[in-house]
């Protein structure tokens, strides 16, 4: 299944029916994830650009400069492209409280406990 | 914008329009981010229910237990799921030689030099 995505050095996101590619948002110094997000070329771009994660809001329908407003900024060390281009990581440093909208460091703060409903059980920060 | 999604233990799997949730498989003990791959209901049962990692293939339109034929299972040590539960993370043990289909432990084995161009220069394994 090797293609030529896969080996070449130049740059050819694969973006979906949306426009849109996957971006992992992951503590350059600490490796904890911290969110998934979407960006567009235009997302992408600009962070590229200003060296600060820019995502595409799918609720609000418009290019979102992460931590604009609250503070809580993510300035990009390095970004990591997946195989087919259809992914991306950025390793960051994040500013403020956290990366999630609920005042955590993490979105991911909750495991499912598979023996239990399954069911979700918070895990402490 | 908080909201129940937010604080419940109840597991409520929001899946987009085409029945998917991304999810985000992380080496359980390097924390390195080996792969992003996509889960629907029954992808997520499975894994569930067999602890290896279960995907939904976009290209083939098939169930994927990972691993199945190329003997790279993931073993699954923790599912954790994020504020609006639509993206996990699979903490896993990846048998074999890595997670990527070209013969790589990452599928995120380059990154973007925004310098030059930009273009993708390959990480040193």
């Amino acid at each position: 299944m090797s293609n030529s995505l896969n080996e070449t050095t130049t740059l050819s996101l694969n973006y979906n029916n949306d426009g849109l590619i996957a971006a992992v948002a992951q503590d350059v110094s600490t490796k904890e994830i911290l969110m998934l997000a979407w960006m567009n070329q235009e997302a992408f771009e600009k962070t590229l650009e200003t060296g600060e994660a820019h995502y595409w809001s799918r609720s609000r329908s418009e290019l979102w400069h992460k931590g604009a407003t609250s503070g809580n900024v993510q300035r990009v060390r390095e970004i990591r492209i997946d195989c087919d281009q259809d992914a991306v990581i950025l390793l960051i440093e994040q500013s403020g409280e956290g990366a999630c909208h609920t005042g955590r460091k993490s979105c991911f703060y909750r495991r499912v406990d598979s023996k239990n409903g399954p069911a979700l059980v918070f895990i402490d920060a």
